[in-house]
């Protein structure tokens, strides 16, 4: 997508080098920072301490991070050994976003076979920019199938802004282009729709005012920012038409984990008869799983993000204490919501119920991969 | 309560001389500031501008500064007309804080007669004081009213401790003395009942993180902060046994409307069958009304709360942009829970269901309130 005229993506090979650039997130929406990263300790920094973040770009990241895992690897006596100890660090750096080991083990899949280092680090590289194409091109697709459900509305509502409230980013800065939960918004905004997006600010990090406001506002969409604690109201008063997450992790049931106050935006939905839907890759699916709530693991961050709230003061970035210096603090990242509370899931290949059967039909090749696993 | 061992109201006659003494709440937790107000003008920015808020502490404010009022009006010929014309002011302040008007038309009743001028002044005093003394005592009935739910989980728990969520701040520094939400929780503290309360942050201006857990510390009760994105999360894992919040208005069929975000905690204590309580002082009852969401007016702030967070950066607060500069944001600063969501209303008479029929027992005086307004 566009920042200031040009077109980016959020990671890419920099040129004539074997480093990989991505766009700093943290200095967002403040200052736009491109950094480059030329081993795996700065691969691992980077998704651990969210210069990446989003479940689309830490795949991709990961993705990555193999290819300097594979040139770090090649350079010692035992390559399939460091590999795997680069890919445990990479896969440890986050423990909700599933993109992340599955990222990971298509590089050592491709990597297990007795080619020459040189050959292996070429596949690497090949695999990391097919996974960021294939992202993109999920996403692009995503916007497509979400499409015709804002246009409804538009219809319905025979031309009046279309309010769509979003949680978190899902953004394209949460994947390598165009975003998920964003994509359909993009699409209806590039055929003229008329759209208005209700932006939660989505504490701790707000990485709706931060980097959702920013993208919009950068692509010239209609957006207004909102505190976390505003949805609900909104609702109530016919002010939301529809509710787009993104989603870090959904369950072959469609149970889905993405950033803690999702479920508050979905029950607060339900309540108000106001479709709330998951805008997702398949790459985010946990074919493993069944029951989101007992089975997807809920990271706990540093209780720091939650007692200090960083931004902008004059000319530079500062943080600020808002609660007493002794007082304690917990930082849940994410929370699932339970599929009976989801309209339905947009995926690359169309739109489902999010209910196993429907997610089923929609990937027939999954079908059994639940039993095998079991059966392992 | 006590701070640093030293007990305070948060409101008070200046000893010795015609103004009021308040606890400046802007510069908490980080600083504590008591301002004295000798003026209407005075008295109006301080509610304005949330030098003090919170439902029962605005209705004591509003009281003293008809007090204020009095003095003033009694510097003029038309002692009437000027009192008047000050408590549209005072009135204006804040729109959907009920105590406000409640307390603005206790003292013009009151000064509603031909006695001299200082007799005047002498009774607006005294019936300033009488609403504080209302207050606190109301808060403290509160208390005992709503001590046994907690002793009865604790039980149920076999003593384990009780964790209390909660909203904003109901605490003692939005009434008088004791709060309305935390006044059962100090009754359990103060009977060695193990209580432990998350507190809701409550953006956008951070009443919890500033204020509820400043209250908590400095009166040793067990707490931990969150982000309001938390609380769902924390109610499908079993982390919170009692939802407890205060209200800015109640209709007299039980709706409440409370600082933006009570709704979606309800919606979220609902699907996870917690009991969630509203505790409120008889003054925050608004007898007119019947349809929350309908009929509450709900105030609108500034944008610029959502979109700078002050805190304490080095020693001194400052204000940080979360947001770009250029993103528009909206402010609802309250939200109507449906009485179907609660479970209850702690009351100074005792606890009674949150429906127009139980409401009714509980303050028959009320019961013909309606009508006869309606036929006025």
């Amino acid at each position: 997508m566009k920042v200031e005229g040009k077109h980016y993506r959020t990671i890419w090979l920099k040129e004539n080098s074997k480093a990989i650039s991505i766009i700093d997130q943290r200095f967002l929406p403040h200052q736009f920072v491109i950094e480059d990263l030329y081993s795996v300790k700065d691969v691992v920094q980077a998704i651990k301490e969210m210069h990446v973040r989003g479940a689309g770009l830490i795949g991709a990241t990961a993705g990555y991070g193999m290819y300097l895992a594979a040139i770090e690897a090649g350079n010692s006596d035992a390559f399939h050994e460091r590999l795997l100890e680069y890919s445990d660090l990479i896969k440890a750096t986050r423990p909700t976003a599933v993109n992340l080991g599955w990222a990971v083990n298509l590089q050592l899949s491709a990597l297990n076979n007795d080619l020459p280092v040189k050959e292996k680090i070429k596949i690497a590289r090949d695999m990391a920019v097919h996974i960021a194409d294939e992202d993109s091109g999920f996403c692009q697709s995503i916007g497509a199938h979400g499409l015709p459900i804002i246009e409804q509305i538009s219809q319905l509502k025979k031309g009046k802004p279309v309010n769509i409230l979003t949680h978190c980013n899902a953004g394209w800065l949460a994947f390598v282009d165009y975003g998920s939960a964003t994509a359909p918004i993009y699409a209806a905004f590039e055929k003229g729709i008329d759209v208005h997006v209700w932006v939660d600010e989505t504490r701790p990090r707000n990485q709706g005012a931060g980097l959702t406001a920013w993208e919009l506002h950068n692509h010239g969409v209609k957006h207004t920012v909102i505190v976390d604690n505003a949805g609900g109201h909104l609702m109530q008063h016919g002010m939301v038409d529809i509710v787009i997450t993104g989603a870090d992790r959904v369950t072959r049931t469609g149970d889905t984990a993405n950033k803690i106050g999702t479920y508050l935006k979905a029950l607060a939905a339900f309540d108000n008869n106001i479709p709330f839907y998951i805008a997702l890759p398949s790459s985010s699916f946990d074919w493993q799983k069944k029951d989101g709530v007992l089975e997807i693991p809920i990271e706990i961050r540093s209780p720091e993000e939650v007692k200090y709230v960083q931004g902008l003061c004059g000319d530079e970035i500062k943080k600020v204490l808002i609660a007493p210096v002794d007082s304690p603090a917990v930082n849940y990242g994410f929370d699932v919501t339970p599929a009976r509370l989801i309209s339905g899931l947009i995926t690359e290949r169309g739109i489902c119920q999010a209910r196993e059967a429907d997610i089923m039909n929609m990937f027939p090749e999954k079908k059994y991969n639940f039993l095998n696993t079991a059966v392992k």
